[in-house]
């Protein structure tokens, strides 16, 4: 049996994990057994889906010491970030049970029948429900929080779906003992067989993605096996969603009044957030913009140096290495551009970042200048005026962040600036930086494209509206519908012929 | 230049309307001018749109006899039938009037600076906005609640996105009359250019979908065309959702029990639902199930009749008659199915139904038995078991609604069948017809592929979310957030902290 290897990015050391390939027939039966959970899960309710996920929060605290072992050495990142990392996969758990008992996710609303001026109406009850077996890509910048234990696992499971994870081929042993973690929790409160599975190989991703049993797909990766895939699920003789966390950029935008103001910490604040975890974090700024003159130079300097003198860092893989410095390459080789303050990487074995920033007027940009790179590494652009910086802003893709930082109240004059950076972002973020995504009800995690494919979050709650999709019912017997709709039941916010109204609990709160 | 005809379907008729097809430069034209209207809607704020679809409400109240006529000349379908479809149009404008007033539908959350395990958490604040210019291709069967003046018109306008209107070449002239209703509309409050557009010809179609500018669709039709256009939007360089209402067959199921207790009423009530509007509704029952023996074949015999009984219907168009006589003659065809009681067409010129019913018992049911056929017919099935009618209804394609006839206190008994219906369907009626959709806030006109490829409805409030997208602010100064993020704001549901929260006005209420 071919089984998986395990490589440590920091050494090169390969490790045999005996992780076998899943074969052909074993993902169709995983994907079937999925899909003959579904009515399972939907019987044992809410209150055992809450419960659920607060034993995968208590699994995974419970596996830390192990996982983040594992994991560092199958992605070479701190052990300090990877601590940080696991415990928002528990929170994140934690914050998805608090969601499922809440129950706003369900939006239940009823019109009870009345007569209109088209004449009688019937009773409709509405509520949303699993859409059914979710297939989940995790991606290997985030061994934990964006794989088997993370947030699309959370919201898949909360929203009554069962889970079938592609573990990522660069962290086999960190996906296996994730998914042991969380199979002890599934065990913990009697789980039907099911809910969780999890497929290894590159091949069982497409197959996966084509399966019948599977009704809706989440992924984090590249633009190009997005896009793939995506043409997979579209053209399934049953199209499936296909909800795709794809590219970004990430501009940064500094104003001279910032610049002036807080021209002390910027340049290596600036540093941090583009070089920590190795650069390797989708809101990563690929782009930082700040103005021509002696402040932006100092600026300049002072950032690259920063960046160039961050720790050396290994790469996810030897494969995230080679895309970085053929993107790095690429770009340097555009007119205008100039490398600067490059650190070269440490011969010590394994796959090691140089990291290293370019620089390019603002006049001089184009589309090409700028890709995506997953590494300690940024473009700064210098502008002269507001105009120029506005148009290079249009040879930025649309990112799932933009980031301004002004001086205080200088925001009335840029109006035009913060509308195009809010136009072409799912997250504009002020006077920061947008690494370091919060995990909350309000956060969105998205933008247009190519940043996703999507109209909804893939991080927060709201994530879960991705999987869940509504039934209706018409002059139903009590009986007959799910308790969340019963004329009696207070427990959840619902929408009563029009009107929202709390959870009971609440209103006398 | 090109222009269109209008056929008038009773007398075959034909009208030279003076309506030129849109030609390709044009139609780009629209599109860019769409997109320029974006920001401009956002600027004027909920209650501007509001107060749009109040006004598009009145000018369609307004225009009603000529509407009414124009409609009735184009599609053959009843004044009656007609004016109660211009009146659902007048109230769901006004009904997601009160939606944009209400503003649940922002679905704003604010969650504010904290300090949680993982550090100092910024303030994040989410909201709902336009998703860009809509592109809207209505259906032949609804001239004004699926056309120019129908539920994705108030649902794009609501949400704030320009409309981009594909015209039904069955009915130029309602669609153009229509058209002017909402520039009136739109003129009597100051609309920016770009807020309401049309565009005529079949041509235009595929090219509205791949338009860079238009971001979104919404679509109304067969499933063949729906899946072609499908893979353009899923094709474009920057993929775009395309919302599609494709193809129901909406299986009624009579038990045993429900016969015997209306046995008086239900023949003729199911062929109503069937007949009506000369069975050219998306939600026409296009099979029954009932249960062998005397009863099944006194309702077979009545139903038959009824339908074959109905007034003659005329088709929306020479081409609705072709589909459905073909259709009709390969289920015809099939081995099993006998076709009983047709009343022939009327020799009258134009294109008129010839009414009939098909029936096969179930252990005949094949899933080539079924086809969608706009007309007044639908296939009678006659059951043994309930085991063997649940294997029949698996037969059936997944529909926008599932409708079930029970005697008295019978769901108990039904467990599985009601879980099949409701699996397989978007809407489950209980002891009524699926046909007449209330349009209000709770319904969902929607369902598994292939009757629709979303996760959202068409019809109702909640048929806004297809055309928004959230965007997130990171400690963003107030100035810059959206009205409704202000945190003195209390003029809409919001969630803050995790905590949803009523308007003021509703909460003293």
């Amino acid at each position: 049996m071919t089984t998986l290897t395990s490589t440590d990015p920091r050494t090169g050391t390969v490790t045999e994990t005996g992780i076998g390939l899943t074969d052909e027939a074993e993902v169709s039966r995983i994907a079937e057994r999925a899909a003959s959970a579904v009515r399972q899960i939907a019987d044992r309710g809410r209150g055992w889906r809450s419960e659920l996920l607060r034993a995968m929060a208590r699994e995974t605290e419970a596996g830390r010491e192990l996982l983040v072992a594992t994991a560092a050495a199958e992605t070479g990142l701190t052990e300090a970030r990877l601590n940080t990392e696991l415990t928002r996969c528990v929170l994140q758990f934690e914050l998805f049970a608090d969601a499922v008992d809440e129950g706003s996710f369900l939006e239940a609303m009823i019109d009870h029948s009345t007569v209109t001026p088209l004449g009688p109406a019937p009773d409709i009850r509405r509520i949303l429900r699993s859409i059914g077996p979710v297939a989940i890509f995790g991606s290997s910048n985030f061994p934990f929080a964006f794989s088997v234990l993370g947030g699309d696992t959370a919201a898949a499971v909360a929203a009554g779906s069962p889970v079938i994870l592609k573990a990522h081929g660069s962290h086999p042993l960190t996906s296996r003992n994730s998914f042991d973690a969380l199979l002890r929790a599934a065990r913990s409160v009697e789980a039907p067989e099911g809910v969780l599975s999890i497929v290894y190989g590159q091949r069982t991703g497409a197959q996966l993605v084509a399966e019948p049993a599977v009704k809706a797909v989440g992924f984090t990766g590249s633009l190009e096996v997005g896009r793939l895939l995506a043409d997979i699920a579209a053209r399934r003789p049953e199209p499936i969603p296909f909800y795709g966390e794809l590219s970004s950029i990430n501009p940064v935008v500094i104003t001279a009044d910032a610049l002036a103001g807080r021209a002390d910490t910027l340049p290596e604040d600036a540093a941090a957030s583009v070089a920590g975890s190795g650069g390797q974090l989708c809101t990563k700024p690929g782009v930082v913009f700040v103005p021509a003159g002696i402040a932006g130079e100092e600026f300049v300097a002072r950032f690259a140096a920063a960046v160039a003198g961050a720790a050396p860092h290994a790469a996810l893989s030897a494969r995230v290495l080679d895309l970085f410095d053929e993107a790095r390459g690429r770009m340097r080789d555009r007119p205008g551009t100039t490398g600067i303050e490059e650190a070269s990487a440490e011969e010590r074995g394994g796959s090691w970042f140089s990291s290293s920033v370019l620089r390019v007027d603002a006049a001089d940009l184009t589309p090409e200048t700028i890709e995506e790179a997953f590494g300690p590494f940024a473009v700064v652009v210098t502008y002269d005026s507001e105009e120029q910086l506005l148009s290079a802003l249009t040879m930025v893709p649309p990112s799932l962040t933009a980031t301004l930082h002004l001086g205080a109240g200088e925001h009335a004059r840029h109006d035009e600036l913060i509308r195009t950076l809010t136009d072409r972002s799912g997250r504009v973020v002020f006077d920061g930086f947008p690494t370091g995504v919060r995990v909350s009800w309000a956060q969105h995690h998205g933008g247009p494209w190519p940043s996703t494919n999507s109209i909804h979050s893939s991080v927060g709650v709201t994530s879960m509206r991705r999987f869940l999709t509504p039934v209706a019912y018409q002059n139903a017997p009590t009986e007959v519908l799910p308790t969340e709709l019963h004329d009696d039941h207070t427990g959840i916010p619902r929408r009563i012929d029009g009107i929202l109204q709390l959870a009971a609990a609440e209103e006398t709160s």
